[in-house]
């Protein structure tokens, strides 16, 4: 299969573990005879400092043309007193709306050999596995009024929602769950917000065409809760934007690896952008130290989520777990009797692995 | 000192705990030489049960003449079947509602013998000792419109404040951060919303009429991370109504002792309403095995803001540690080689711990 990828490496550390994730794919495109073809494009700072705009018109174009994007990480220091309206995370912001990417993925799930860098004790992250699925172009971060009343006396910011933009990414959910454990926990507020009851609906609705998917609902505040207490009990997550805000973040740092987890923002069609959730660590830039997992699991999800590819995604995630459980790691973690590698001398072990696993296994397109 | 204090036992096992509290509370008055005028009234299931709604009118003009109210708690599947508009949990919002009680207390401190119940690591919890302090009677949870529109293509809530119930809550906040260690955490969304961007401003303005109290501003997301990844760092946390909502849910599993947690809802003035944060716990009702500590703590909670009474709160909250640290516990908790004790057997010991305690001190007014 042929896929064009856009490349946006970004700036700080986005290089370096752009290149390692680009390595891990010629591995699944030699081994599964898929041909991905990739053209590079800026964002953020270093598109600022060669355009003037962390995002140009061309790049946005040539996002549309491509079945995926990935990226690196965006800002730093340097950018810091450039206006508040071309910072490097406007290009973010930008790409997200021009791409019309209204689905935010946030797989979370522990590593075994990383279990005792997680706040939580061992027993209770041990076998999380949690997708969350955000709502990410409405609600009331974009929700209209959003202003000063009464020479500042009241003020307002509304939750919008229309019908249409709950029922897609209900839809998604159920799909993802389907793809999954087949459980779908929808999280909302609908003792006390009229949007949460409308969203609550939706979900009941939607449910009658997923009968092979559970279904369960959860304040937000009892989930804030449950995701400490009980993350095992997660499958698929999905909630508003807000309360997706929130709950991914609380999320992220249950199982201690936050610097390697991957994220996803989709639309309904299989396009997709593909990013680490950590920065762009400038302090680290250019010494070969990055961690580049996050970025080679956000590949994974790619080839999971855009190309339909769940065995070639599944083979990387499984070499990043090998490689970790034989103690490999980067100066970021800390491995009991493990070994400190630099970024690529950790790639190459993940490649390495990749390429076993996939000949070890019979693949029908091999 | 004579103070007027108001009993709302509730439903279920809030008769058991209150009358525990009370014995607390009658060491107290003996030892520091206060007079506590008790009256006992109806709310929630009980209420409904003899007066056909869950709060009277006799009762909340009981409260209003009244120093302070001690609650245990309502509910039950009893009263599961009465109509949505009388449910024994209505009981509750309208006293909050008609009492004024805009500011809400929720102090989280691990207690070192029950550090093995939190699902965090111990030394990620050990020193945690927070004081969350969530707007009660504003924002979405009771802004208007909150509506569907376009034959419900559209739905809308509205977030909604008025500049001086920031105010107030702020300022409770800074006195309250001055009771304790002088660190204000502001919790927001200003880089999003337009409501948090008046709140941080407020902050900042209030900031210079408390120039002891360090302020800090941590945004919504970032919060719900720290809190779990270095819970030690807050002193005094002040937030609006839903994020407080689920910052406190979320902060009050974290030491694995939720069933002990005390709560206060207050106003500006020093009158407040006291409750344990757990339900009524219809199952164990009368069975003498409820675990009175949550509401013996509420009830030291209503002695430090209510009465100013620092000195007694200290003193309740003393004996409660201490009766812990001896593996003196209820039946809803674990100690390694601890007693398990009935509520009037555990209420016995704390008594007992308390008397000595400030037999044992030099107390100005004893
Ligand atoms: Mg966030
Ligand atoms: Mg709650």
């Amino acid at each position: 299969m042929e896929k064009r990828i856009i490349l946006l490496p970004g700036d700080g550390i986005g290089k370096e573990i752009l290149e390692a994730a680009v390595k891990v794919l010629h591995v699944v495109e030699e081994k599964f005879n898929h041909r991905f073809v990739y053209e590079t494009h800026a964002i953020g700072g270093n598109a600022i400092d060669r355009f003037g705009v962390p995002l140009t018109d061309e790049t946005v174009n040539a996002c549309k043309n491509a079945d995926a994007v990935l990226l690196g990480a965006v800002g730093g220091p340097k950018w810091d007193n450039v206006p508040a309206d071309i910072r490097p995370e406007k290009g973010l912001l930008k790409i997200r709306k021009e791409l019309g990417l209204f689905a935010n993925l946030r797989p979370i799930k522990a590593f075994a050999s990383l279990l005792h860098a997680s706040p939580l004790k061992e027993h209770i992250i041990k076998d999380s596995d949690i997708l969350i699925v955000r709502e990410l172009t409405s609600g009331i971060y974009f929700g209209k009024p959003s202003e000063r009343r009464e020479n500042g006396k009241v003020v307002v910011d509304t939750l919008y929602y229309e019908r249409y933009e709950i029922e897609r990414i209900v839809d998604k959910a159920f799909q993802f769950a389907r793809m999954r454990k087949k459980k779908l926990t929808s999280v909302d507020k609908a003792n006390v917000l009229e949007s949460s009851r409308v969203w609550r609906e939706i979900v009941n609705e939607k449910s009658s065409l997923y009968p092979d998917v559970e279904v369960e609902h959860l304040l937000v505040d009892a989930a804030s809760m449950k995701l400490i207490t009980n993350p095992s009990q997660f499958d698929v997550l999905v909630t508003e934007n807000m309360f997706g805000d929130i709950l991914s973040d609380e999320a992220s740092v249950l199982t201690g690896s936050l610097g390697m987890l991957p994220s996803a923002s989709i639309r309904s069609d299989q396009f997709g952008l593909y990013e680490p959730i950590h920065g762009s660590a400038p302090d680290i830039a250019g010494k070969g130290m990055a961690n580049p997992i996050g970025m080679i699991l956000s590949a994974a999800l790619m080839l999971r989520f855009s190309f339909v590819m769940e065995e070639e995604a599944s083979a990387i995630e499984a070499a990043v777990n090998e490689t970790l459980s034989d103690g490999y790691h980067t100066a970021d973690l800390q491995i009991e009797n493990g070994t400190k590698l630099s970024t690529n001398e950790i790639t190459e072990v993940i490649t390495e692995k990749l390429q076993s696993t996939i000949t070890g296994k019979k693949f029908s397109n091999v």
